[in-house]
């Protein structure tokens, strides 16, 4: 039974014509721009390595995404059945034509849900798939993609430039060496890849990896790291080297928004019982609010835009972690409070035009009653697009119908696509520009702004503020 | 003045052309089906007595129903004029002619309500009601109403058959006897109606009649609860007898979802305290947490379904409680935390695909933010429709909107109608199953799903997924 | 370049064609009501002396208006270039031309907000600008409306008169004297401009000028304010003195819901510290729980509505607050628990016919779980319009699809304006009216309720609720 993939030129429109025309107008004037992709976790040894292989097809878009595999678990499908690697190199499946059939005749279960709609157009769009996928087509496409990915054409750069990606930032650990970053721009290659600090690993001192990242950020930075001073100097001193290398931007995540100051003297103390893994109580909090504040201090001083997303429980399955370590769909929201815990930071640096701070959430309750008002009112902030939600359309029309009408656009730094899996990128860009197009369109429609305002308004979403609020030019 | 109901074919769905063809289309491809009823509150004494008499009208569809009289009560008509029983057995209202014409004069309360809604299709569907029910016309519909009432095709049995129940769950105190489920196997009668398993009356410490419920429950099974210990042997041995009824689920609220682990020595001497009447601090939390994690055990073991509906604060109003007692429309929610407070739950039980614990919210933050991400990574856990929105268009669909595309459809328990009141069911999932296709005709018409998924989606959503979630096969 | 202001006069109506009929039709039958304002901070004096003068257009529009100057703020633009006056004094902008042409030149930052709507209304129908307002119109509009203002039909009290208000409370301190509502009503002019009482500066302990307002409480009763006691017998002073002004009404803020009742000698000894300035741990909170519990029970006996607003966190910028004072901006609203805060006040007062509460929240989250159950159970409370969204088409929207199926229209109060910007009252109840009529007409087309319905609730929402909540007759 073979069934065709339908993907309708006027896709994830309101279906009242009128709306759906201007819709369809305003993404047309757009579809072509280039992608700027200033927050994701593509990995750069993709573009470093000119001959890049991909592997197989579940190497490709099954095994590292845990989007997909965590819906095929939660019916029930062990994921060592999906190929998905064991902490202790235990054994797992290694038959990818198997995992690739599993995937295949679950591949129902995604129905509705924006993975199957991403997932449907790159099959379509890079991979010429145009056959539903299910349990009978499951091989034919497996060989489809296979005989792709052997082409010189789908390598990692040959898709970057067909994909007229105009800058790619990756996300990088304090201590990474950027050894990717530095291969692909002695290789005389144009693409712009660009790295962004994230320095959760050495900040956030509950992570179970903690004192490991601590020796790697010195052995990095040439000096022991043995205070919390010493740590702060070796961060100045990566942010430094970071931004040598091309990077606009940080990356911050913690359990909550707290921020807070310290005296030297209480960091120093925590940090001291963080090496002898003493910590108690509040520790963790207050240290990972404390650092945020040196952050933003460092953020006014070196001009890296910060970006913030608090709020998301990590490994929240203890039996999923211990066999599979970090990132595998385990990651469970919290609600947080923006308006108390970001006071600290907003009272020393929210004043301050210097500072670019963008704020992401997954609690959206917090999108009219506290993220709207504050990007709304305070000079440094800007808020993200919605993180979780960035390829749902429902979760990116929650967003801009809870949070335009008080933020306004222009307190907004547009698209982004957060995505590891760097061959839906464009189908990722595609979908928010349909739905911010439809968006748009439906003010129109309704009389809210006129298509002098909506056309400059769905090339500023579309391309400009990203490129704008990350710095790009 | 005689004002028509109006109940238009196309009733619900979204005004825009194509998207109300294709909703109508879904509708009636399941409009027929027979009705799954999982989860309600219908007394199955209706159903052993062939001869059960419901009464007047207002005994019928207004003095049980706290959905209409709270609304009447919130306008200031008090209680008694309605005749809603006091504890005391104080005078009430007795005229039930009297009773229904305020009832009629104030049904405008309604206007744009679901009770509104369901009540105006139970009218016409079940009675054949045709005019608007107001002061003016509230005599003539109370003598249609009881003329209908007084024929033997009104008789519960007669209207579960024409109402083409498939099964219906009715909730059982965990010391019910259950003999009218008893008497409805013995009669003959081929109508399926099983009990659920509610043990919250001796689980839930803090009731006013926790003692007597233990007392009773000691009697049922023919041992006195002395002890924790006893509890759970007791709460076993009932478990056991529901199952062998037909029971194939068990049902528990609490005004947090905390679970948590107690050793045996701590349970008991909770325990031990509330025999004396001296709980302390968060005894009545903690105690509910432990049973709550021994009745999962217990799932896993018996294979009974758990459902779990935490967040509303019971009898807010101490005032009519004291007067009427429960359920007199007073529960008001609280904001639950599932993520934090189901952990200990999941962590032991969360990925054992031999628990299916369906979750319910009030707090409906919880959608996208805890419970689509703990239900689309756990394999035990599946989402209930949404509880007191059961029967609310705008409610479905917030439902679908926030939940669906994280959770996935196939993540979910399907449609359950939560109802007292008998004849409202068909009107219920009549409203259910076209809000659905609406819902799924807009996927379709936005190109997110195509018609061959959609068909078997709203057969899923309409049948079956609430008969495999829970188990009746 | 001249580009045209566009008012269609189907705006901000949903695009289906039938859809749009009906709410036009709607619409219509109530564009031309008075206007009741039962809630607003218009200023008083402009109606006492009748040549009140505007001053300039950035005088009138701009400088006293903080939902406009913050988004400029917001963008970077300092509040001094805007001409907004510094608490001590010092210099900021003086040319309105120069602040005016800011002004235009960043009106494209209102793209898509409420404020951008009704400001492009208010200078189209209110001064008859026909162009939109851009660094190109700046000086030529405000050429335009310095003509109008010193025409003497742009009085406030002929302006007042053409907009036809019926009438319009203003906000006034306990311990205001009411001089400008005496000069009004002593001037023989018609309009009905009626004080409310607002205690917050006495009864809000950690206020900044609490004593201050205690002392000029303690002066205008003619006692001095030495204790608790002596603070609510000059409210009970003060409220009658108000009600014989023609106030019918009381508005109470604080940082969250709580309502507690405290022992004399507790509320005392609280007052007591402090008077001293030694108040410590929840003082505060508590002492405005006690004193919404007295204020309710002075409502139960005087008759005058109790409207209660909480859950923003005042003054959140300490920078702009020390340079500018209140009321700039920076409240930003945090999370609130009305279940569990307001139930010692209901438990008392709930049930008592004679108490009207009405309720705000800026806390969405509160309208499904909290709000509407509360307000669809308890006698005495009814739901306010969603206060900062009540020029929100979306916030209206949300209320609306959120509140109304579980408290019902009749448990609400109908529209208020809550505008300082006089002029822009028309457009605010213009664009309310307006969706309205929208939302009715989609329960129309929904077949959820019929037009006699429908057209009764229209003159409802616009016009009958309030006047009855809040007892203008």
């Amino acid at each position: 039974m073979s069934e065709k993939i339908m993907l309708s030129e006027d896709r994830y429109f309101d279906p009242d014509p009128k709306h759906k025309e201007i819709a369809l107008g305003l993404y047309k004037q757009v579809a072509g721009k280039p992608l700027v992709c200033p927050h994701g976790h593509v990995d750069p040894r993709m573009f470093a390595d000119p001959d890049y292989d991909f592997g197989s097809p579940a190497d490709l878009l099954l095994i590292p995404d845990h989007y997909i595999f965590r819906m095929l678990y939660s019916q029930g499908i062990p994921l060592e059945s999906l190929g998905v690697p064991r902490v202790d190199g235990g054994a797992v499946e290694s038959d990818h034509r198997k995992i690739w059939q599993i995937f295949a005749e679950n591949f129902f279960l995604f129905r509705g849900t924006p993975t199957g709609g991403w997932l449907a157009q790159e099959l379509h769009d890079v991979f010429g798939v145009s056959e539903k996928l299910n349990g009978e087509s499951a091989q034919a496409i497996y060989d489809q993609i296979a005989d792709c990915l052997a082409k010189p054409e789908f390598r990692p750069r040959q898709m970057f430039e067909r994909f007229n990606i105009e800058v790619l930032a990756t996300t990088d650990a304090a201590h990474d060496p950027l050894v990717h970053h530095k291969a692909i721009r002695e290789s005389g290659w144009k693409g712009r890849v660009v790295p962004t600090f994230r320095p959760d690993g050495v900040v956030n001192i509950d992570r179970p990896d903690w004192r490991e990242n601590i020796e790697a950020l010195g052995e990095v930075c040439g000096f022991e790291i043995t205070s919390c001073k010493r740590l702060i100097e070796a961060l100045e001193n990566r942010r430094a080297f970071f931004k040598s290398m091309g990077a606009t931007a940080t990356d911050h995540a913690a359990l909550t928004p707290l921020t807070c100051e310290l005296s030297a003297e209480d960091a120093e103390a925590i940090f001291q019982r963080a090496l002898k893994g003493e910590t108690k109580g509040h520790d963790t909090e207050i240290f990972t609010g404390h650092m945020l504040m040196q952050m933003a201090r460092m953020s006014v001083e070196d001009g890296l835009v910060m970006q913030f997303h608090p709020g998301s429980y990590r490994n929240h399955n203890p039996t999923v972690f211990e066999r599979f370590g970090f990132d595998k769909g385990c990651d469970i929201p919290v609600p947080v409070d923006y308006t108390r815990s970001l006071k600290p930071l907003l009272d020393r640096f929210g004043n301050d035009a210097r500072l670019t701070l963008i704020l992401f959430t997954l609690d959206e309750t917090t999108y009219s009653r506290e993220l709207a008002p504050i990007a709304g009112h305070y000079p440094a902030v800007k808020l993200g697009p919605p993180w979780w939600f960035n390829d749902s359309l429902n979760g990116m029309r929650r967003f801009r119908d809870q949070a335009m009408e008080t933020a306004g656009l222009y307190n907004t730094a547009g698209f982004n696509d957060d995505t590891r899996a760097f061959p839906s990128i464009p189908a990722r860009h595609d979908l928010a520009r349909r739905v911010d197009a439809n968006w748009i369109a439906g003010l129109v429609v309704r009389g809210i702004v006129d298509m002098d305002d909506a056309e400059e308004m769905i090339h500023d979403v579309a391309y400009g503020l990203a490129k704008r609020a990350y710095k790009f030019d």
